[in-house]
């Protein structure tokens, strides 16, 4: 992928290493040869879905362009313990201090693949997709989105310029009746853009299907109303689910024939997979 | 707390709402007046410890300096569902804007801080402090220690230059029978750093003693072992356990005497804090 | 308008400022006193369409943040010769730092708006809409496009994020009869993205709305094809006539049915409306 | 060049590939595979002079650093339709999103250089220069001094640090009759630096000149005024025209013998070239 | 003066202020109340001439906003022992964090105007002018340069970019006999700036006179030698010495009859001027 | 070393570097072909201890990734006039725009490691080590505390995030009979970090031991209150002394049994190392 594709992982690397390694790793410079050269494999040690391989690869080369790091693994794998994803070779120096945040970057984002696989599974044979929202970790929007598509979910929008979603304040601050209509009317956003409305009642997916939206989110509804909405709509829109839904409640929703079920959980509070680093000095390191 | 000593925060807020808002919220643009005001509270949903409220107020400022944030809890506060932690007062786009950041910065360092509070509880009365560890989410390191302290919790080295912490890899990188000692020798940090060896042996323990390290890092040690390395040590130095310890394990830990016990777990793999934001419309906005 | 959502301003300011002040304005400096105090008009000077006054507004105040400026007039808004759109007051330094910077922005910014509502005047009473493209000046992407809305016009997709458009180099890359078929599946974009195809032929146009195509671009077609390919949509899709189209020709094209006419001349091509600043001298000042 | 005689580029560059790339090209991404190596040729499309096509050939670079750009013409040259100024190979994904930016930049820059060779031909066989002003398109300074320079054109200061030019604005600031001797008397400029003064008058002309100008900017003076104060000079001090100067006047500018006739439409309304890139997949893309 | 006036300040402190501070200063946060206020004066302890304070104003309001500076004395102004250039009013915090970096720049900066003021001394009642170089402190070119003026001598050129200076490695670079002239006859700078050649005997004077040289810096050459040059110049060109002048030799190089004497050690090698932070708790910070 | 080891080093460069040749070095873009290749040798003219010749060298790379350096001696390394440091290849142009930047900071940083050694040396045989401030030069902390290394001293803390020093003005806020207990109780820094606090009676001495501090630092004691205070410490804790200590006097603080001697004129007013670069033109470019 080219170097704005990943944009994203600049800004956040550079972050990243600049609160690890400050004014210099004291210990490293102290301690290691600037001469020796070392080896070493990142490896898996729990069961789950790989991802955030190629930040990790980034980080390392950022900190030595030296270091070369040949990834085993793609992501969306699933891995096991045991299970050698990457191996990294060069400078012992720069592996050292590139390290942590390489293992903080695969672990929390393999995390994010993991959780999003095991929804995925959960509502395996139905209509509805898994998607992310927008509670990702600050700075990592990119990459926990790439790590969601890795565990087999699909992406709601990335950011606030790539979707219209009204919710309910945008409603709120329009008031009326008929605010659901207004709302709609007044979005000029490009004509590349879907228009998506967040609603709580019946009533207002009829208003939202009247007004031309293109999708209707379904807020905190019960199963029997959002089935009803399903009908309703009856592919006239797009139909998604939010709202508190955790892996077991979300089959349930998935059967009511929505389209869409969007899950916060996915980013915001998924645990890290344990991936370590096994470090190998090689010879011409050893013998200094 | 002056600008600087919250850098860190301005960096990840930056790059949190860039992400986020991109070339413009489109909804927000369409649907709210420029005009409109708005009141907000922010109302946790899920017992739990709070932490980020100041660098979610940074969050709005950041967006719109116009934007009033009354903090209605310190950083530490148990809270529970219903309580009010902070009104934001200002202009209704901005809120809106700066809404999704902020929330996702108290959710999350909220769950560390409620996490860190667990672990502490489960060592009470012994002599042992829960700390932190550098596996923390990449651009939060300074928020992250900040929640941790919030928690109760202590916090380790803030990254690779405050602190001289020879691990098994540099060790490695050495190598010999006399590696220890070699290693310490070789230190050259400022004299206001202490020295941390991990060893893995009470033989190590030994070593590291007789170099004059200031605290031992003993390495996934059964419980025995670590007893041993205790009375070994007889306060000549400080003893850090490491490696696995969980809510179940932490106790026994703490119970063989170790002055501190370092919990990767805390930033790693805190759920987040359930917290939303309640947007109230004043007058002004509503009449327009 | 909040700071982040003119963030596009604030990079392409400073970096126009540092461009003209560069080590300082050794003229201003030497040849102002630092209390002296001013007042200045800003005045138009050309028939048009005025746009950009926030923006250059923000550049005097980048440049001090004691610089007071009044707008006049609103984006959008028609001017003639001797029309003042803005009022800016105090120190005189700062005034003169800014001014030419300032005037840079409103007077391209304005070429674009006024350009664009002659476009759009051109196609009046017909139902299609007048929209801009990516060939924007590097740096003023959303400026620009606020600009072509200012005069009129419509936003065509803001960046490569926000809008998938399938263009005939991505489907050489695919290749084979069923090339538009295979990329429209291939798209993984959030739902809340249209997917837009560009079509050279009337039996491209059947493929894509087979494949489903939100919106279809006409590229290069004579007049009688793009009849025959509106009629072909029949309102399924949205339809897109581009291709070297110019104020002689736009009207006819219009009349073809199309729903938008993309044209790059908007903001490749614009003259800049002549605006200039009129210099006032407080009374404070000139006692100096 | 070096990387730091284009500094000005590197800026431009960046800022117009983050707002056009965003959070990554999704029609490419999508529809692209990795591993397609493509062809492509820049081409002209009008008659002109070219240049930015070093510019260019960085945004291919920045963008992915495997692409290779071979220059098949040096700035300044003359063009016609069916020229192919450049050579592109490498990733498909990189060239199709770098592909736009490039162009934007070589359109431009082209269309500055093309109308100065027709005010350059305006005024040939006089002794007059056409030069360039601050009116510059914000971001593009050091660029579009080079395509002034590209189709034969001179450059004024290039920004407010490397001339001494004392406006109306100055001289209002400073008041009183004698008030060009004054404000020649202060500038404390180093002395690697000529100083300018504009004037509006014959008499404002003597008294530059009898404070010791370097070089005297006549401001909309009529043809006659011009004339006659040019002869007062007599050779004492260079002598600048400036002020509504067109392609219809600038030839009887010149013939009354200034030395320098400035023109900001050569920046600020010079409509672009068209140029464009033919996409050619190569064997190795195509098989995929 | 304005904030781009100052633009080089900003990147200097703030890098200043990065790496004193990093991520964060732990002793003042432990022992100094968020809510302490605090007054204090700057001290000066030596005799000298001071600059810099506007910096150190501008790094004491870059830590905390709320900290006001009053400053006692203007840069240039010749101090002793005992007296108060500045008060400090504000948050304890953040003048203890904002302290060293403020004194770095004050006392650094006062050094350099202290040792031009007794170059320029040194000189009194010739022709010649005391001139810095581009022998500056990385980073802080602006204010060495106003620090230069502030001890009352004068700017050489700024950079790079402000000023021809043809020196010998360009003339080797050309080669030939005829090289000083065909190396004016190349440059194509702005006419807003002067050229000045570097030469080392009588007979290249010669040359760059003839060729137009608007200044001639005398390279390393003996009195007798410079004393010639400057009657062979006879007016027609600036006359600057250089090369190994110090205050033993400056005045006999000033009797020469030089215009200009250059000296690298102004900036270079001026020691620090002594001065402190005296620090007074406010009443309401002590009585916490 | 590694690209964030050097991390100070690329923020300083590319500010010296934006600050020198600004918008472009005119001369030599004028004078010297874009083709010319070019050899030079860094030359040392004086005595002294020689520092800062890869940052140098990181200089050339960055104004031209072409430009080979090689380094002839060590950081650290005694050097007499004459000596050639490092040598240098490759495009003329770029060799000529880093030169003054790259020597700035050599000649700097090898003052710094000269002085320093001269301190050095005059308290050899004592068991004092000559230890650094933070009175460095803005920008220059990292390059200046290895100076000081070169040089045979030793660092104190980097910044304030790396060591606690409870210094007077701390003290003053806190108050009170038992602030020295108070302050020292307060600290919550992690583990790692050791204790300092200044004194300047032998009762807060005593004070200050009885608390734990892990060092003292005797401000401005004379000497045989020094020796009271070192007697009375006893091996309990580091002991530094401070304040005006100059070469006169450094040994007989050094003889009174202290461990640290802080001394800021090793940073704040060390006078340059004269070096020079000869720059040799290759065949390739006379030619031209």
């Amino acid at each position: 992928m080219t170097q704005f594709g990943r944009a994203g992982w600049e800004a956040i690397i550079d972050l990243a290493l600049a609160e690890d390694i400050g004014t210099g790793d004291i210990t490293t410079l102290a301690t290691v040869p600037a001469e020796a050269a070392a080896r070493a494999t990142m490896l898996v040690k729990a069961e789950g879905v790989i991802s955030g391989l190629d930040a990790a690869a980034a980080v390392f080369r950022r900190v030595d362009s030296r270091i070369e790091v040949t990834l085993r693994a793609a992501g969306g794998t699933r891995v096991s313990p045991g299970d050698i994803v990457a191996e990294i070779a060069g400078p012992a120096r720069g592996i050292l201090m590139a390290e942590r945040v390489a293992l903080n970057l695969v672990q929390r984002l393999s995390g994010v693949a993991t959780l999003t696989a095991r929804y995925v599974a959960a509502v395996a044979g139905t209509n509805a997709r898994i998607v992310d929202t927008r509670k990702t970790t600050p700075g990592l929007r990119i990459l926990e989105k790439q790590a969601v598509r890795d565990g087999g979910g699909h992406n709601h929008r990335v950011g606030l310029a790539d979707g219209v979603l009204i919710k309910d304040n945008h409603l709120a601050a329009i008031g009326g009746p008929d605010r659901i209509a207004r709302a709609i009317a007044r979005a000029f956003a490009p004509h590349t853009i879907k228009i998506e409305v967040e609603v709580t009642t019946l009533e207002e997916v009829e208003q939202a299907l009247a007004a031309g939206a293109d999708a209707i989110l379904l807020d905190n509804m019960d199963l029997a109303t959002m089935r009803r909405a399903v009908e309703l709509v009856g592919g006239r829109a797009l139909v998604e689910a939010s709202g508190g839904i955790n892996l077991d409640t979300v089959r349930a929703v998935a059967e009511t024939g929505v389209d869409l079920i969007s899950v916060g959980a996915l980013t915001h509070s998924a645990p890290a997979l344990d991936v370590s680093l096994d470090f190998v000095l090689s010879d011409s390191a050893t013998r200094k």
